[in-house]
């Protein structure tokens, strides 16, 4: 029997440690040299399987692969690109399997999020179809939490960490500032309101900031929101608010669509920070100052959490081992088994089970009025954010490699042409 | 002779090394007890000196005073306010004279910027008019790194390798998303454009990100800036900004005040970073993101540098030392003896030289082209990000002290009303 090679492809939004996956993957599959052959990575992710332009990751020293486990971004580039139905992308299955068949690929790894897990198990049943079996191992990523089926999910920690340090830092700034009274922190979660609760990790008790959180999944109620900010200033002469970017009004609009238009009269692409302050600095006339982190919160490799780089290496090296004992369609996921001590280990999930679905902050990890967490979802995220796993610095600055990313040379001679 | 006891200030914008300086000031003074009383410091700094509301820090244990080297923000509290002329606020300066006595203050240390060195400078001179002579020591504080006299200024390295590590981490982001093409980081610096370039240290080569950085040394440009941003976008495919939120056009008027409205007509409060992105998104369509740090920038202590660190705490430490001394009217400094190896030394400054001077980037920091710095810009810049200096960690986030605070019992009974 010949080697099979494994096909890596990183999908979506970046993480600080989506590259310690890949580090996990190409170390494991190294080790196993007399049953895998080469690890492949698709250039910007699936558009890159499907384009034939693929990595050769051979080329790589283990000492680059190694510096991978620290660096932040996709390492062979990502793109949101999503497969639909099989009726409907039925063309682009094909592709993948035709690319498959030509570099000898046995293994597919889709290291993403919820779209990327419906992709991987459709593309395990579009090889069978085709008499290409293929083995298909989704490998979980996203900072927003809210894949199915595992615990929590890699990516997720680090920008955790993040939010709560930056909540913790720049609330001991407007508490030495005399004049200023409220400062906002945009943060990502379209959906879910993991990473905006993550924020609540840098205060312990109700004078202790931030003073307020705002959760896409509680709709935005004005008046008590306003009333918070008062209360909040005039008890401790300052509020901090860690916000959500996809909170949303009753009507199930927006907060950040607030019709804004330039001087031109083009309507503004603003957050929802700026919002809030113009709200506030409306009613109340308090000096306000609001950041909006944006792609920092989730490169920041510089402060990740170390359990969460461990647990990015680890569905890794578990995609490896899962591909060598014949599996299909399944996804390494994360297993709490204690909150204090935090104990995890890696099992199994179905892709079908985990494929499309989006688990959003449970209601009683929600304090009861809204605006803060509770106990219990202190106990679930606090493990998350444990530990410091620094990068080497030079200068100043963090050593972070750039691979060579040496090309696969293209076999099929059809091209296929990605719609933009 | 009685010990006579030092007053402490910490004067407007925070740094992430300001307490570093107030560890320096407390511990020197502490192994020099036989000569020095207690070291008190102004809640909200001058306004509590005027206001008597003011610390005995010798309640504080010295593991407390410790923290206070990795402990971000101001310990004591600052404030914005301006003492004016000696004529104009006469009454201001009188009464710090009463409080002095009143408190049997010898020694008035204030940490700060520009501003406060002018007002140390007549503090001093007050002192001599009215026959309590007090030795006025000015610390330099600034994460602007405008203050003169000194080759660069404690709160400044941080703040740059804040930065320049997020410019770094956010590129690396932009560079593996295939559909973002535009990244703008908008940083602080109303009037001098160092913080802006601390960016440029991101990258070494043309290629390399920021690939366009905007100073407010340098006339906003719109059509080369636009130029530059086509450019980047097809030979890089990517195009990373770093923006001064000072940025001003020709005609002098601030980049940010974009007269923009919104819904309600009133005008909107934001940044410069997203009238750049509505510029660059309206002429080419470029998907953007854009992040605004605010204060996360200069609080971001668990990222800050080592050499700032250590000369934030060696200018506190100089300056008891100069009380010791008998001097008055100075300022330690930082004196650069050579770039490589990077020398440094504390020196002395005369505060009538650096009252209400601007330290602008120079000319030539700044690339000819406006948008970029120079090899002697960065020649400059680098050593002063260089080293970790990571605080202590509990639970996944820093462990910064929060001191006890006790108050001293007010001596004088007329109350002093401050201006809001």
């Amino acid at each position: 029997m010949t080697k099979k090679n494994i096909l890596y492809a990183q999908s979506g939004g970046v993480t600080a440690v989506i590259n310690a996956t890949a580090c996990g993957v190409i170390q494991t599959a190294r080790k196993n040299k007399n049953r895998i052959g080469k690890v492949y990575a698709g250039v910007e992710g699936i558009v890159g399987a499907l384009t034939e332009n693929i990595v050769d990751t051979s080329h790589e020293s283990a000492s680059a692969i190694q510096a991978l486990r620290h660096t932040p971004g996709a390492a062979f580039g990502s793109a949101r690109y999503k497969l639909r139905g099989l009726d409907e992308s039925r063309a682009e299955y094909e592709r993948l399997i035709e690319v498959f068949k030509a570099h000898d690929i046995g293994y597919f790894f889709y290291n993403g999020g919820n779209d990327s897990m419906d992709t991987a198990h459709k593309v395990s049943r579009m090889g069978d179809a085709m008499g290409y079996p293929i083995s298909c191992i989704g490998v979980p990523k996203t900072v927003d939490n809210d894949l199915a089926g595992t615990d929590n999910c890699p990516g997720f920690g680090s920008v955790a960490k993040y939010i709560a340090i930056s909540t913790q830092e720049a609330a001991i700034d407007v508490r030495s500032m005399k004049q200023t009274k409220v400062f906002i922190l945009e943060v990502m979660g379209r959906h879910a309101g993991w990473i905006a609760a993550s924020g609540g990790l840098a205060g312990h008790k109700p004078h202790e900031p931030p003073h307020i959180i705002l959760f896409p999944e509680i709709p935005f109620d004005e008046k008590a929101f306003l009333r918070r900010v008062k209360q909040a200033v005039s008890r401790w002469d300052n509020c901090v608010i860690v916000v959500s970017e996809g909170v949303r009004r009753k009507n199930g609009k927006f907060l950040s669509d607030a019709g804004r238009k330039d001087a031109f009269g083009h309507t503004q692409l603003g957050g929802v920070a700026p919002v809030l302050a113009a709200l506030i600095e409306r009613k109340f006339g308090y000096k306000y100052h609001y950041a909006v982190v944006d792609y920092l919160q989730r490169s920041a490799r510089h402060i990740a959490s170390k359990t969460d780089v461990e647990q990015a290496y680890a569905v890794g090296k578990a995609a490896v081992e899962l591909a060598l004992e014949g599996k299909s369609g399944v996804m390494p996921v994360i297993v709490r088994q204690s909150d204090a001590p935090y104990r995890w280990k890696i099992g199994v999930e179905a892709l079908k089970n985990v494929a499309n679905k989006e688990k959003k902050l449970p209601r009683r990890y929600i304090s009861r009025d809204g605006f803060g967490i509770t106990a219990a979802g202190r106990r679930y995220l606090e493990p998350l954010i444990r530990g410091e796993d620094y990068p080497p610095y030079k200068n100043g600055l963090p050593k972070y490699v750039q691979l060579k990313l040496r090309r696969v040379p293209k076999k099929l001679r059809k091209r296929f042409l990605i719609k933009a």
